[in-house]
């Protein structure tokens, strides 16, 4: 299998805003620019009574998160392949959502992960 | 942090039909049902020569593809929180692509990633 591109497990504490569809939406849009990457398709979900799950379908592969606002937790991913860099994508969510406790983990899809686990 | 759910990083290789949008939608919504979660909201995209994109947001997260039909491989992620159980989904792709070729990574989203990983 090939490299299939770099999946970033980016977990947002301390965060503030993450109930709100609209900022993360537009977080959204400027984790897109700021990676260079390709919006295709973006759809968010707005809970009762709190949290949003929200994607977006790239040219180079998606953006995801779930919120749980009464904690200030995000769960994102953001997954690129080809020359996007999803590395930018920290800083912008960083400015989003008003925090600097973050925590990456990344995955190298394809040939890492076929590597380094087991057959199920 | 709480434990937010569990994130199966799910590499599919050997696998057939992964250029079918149809077959990769039905193959999501069959995951929905055998891990007992609720489908909210599913869009998926074509490429051009080949390659499938999509997304499945859930009322417990969300289910993602990224296909790569000329060699058989497929970049799925399935997170479940609640009752829901995600690894219930590896089988249903197995039978969805026709292989037995399939690696698992489990993340424990919140909790464990933030004690396991640095802060960036």
């Amino acid at each position: 299998v090939v490299f299939a591109g770099t999946h970033l497990i980016i977990e947002v504490e301390n965060g503030h805003g993450l109930d709100d569809e609209d900022r993360i939406e537009q977080a959204f849009r400027d984790c897109v620019d700021a990676c260079g990457a390709t919006l295709l398709h973006i759809h968010t979900h707005k809970f009762s009574p709190q949290g949003v799950s929200g994607v977006a379908v790239l040219a180079e592969s998606h953006i995801s998160v779930h919120t749980w606002p009464e904690i200030g937790y995000g769960a994102f991913d953001v997954f690129m392949c080809g020359d996007a860099d999803p590395w930018k994508a920290v800083g912008v969510l960083k400015r989003a959502f008003g925090t600097e406790t973050v925590h990456v983990k990344e995955l190298r899809r394809g040939e890492g992960l076929v590597r380094d686990t087991a057959a199920a």
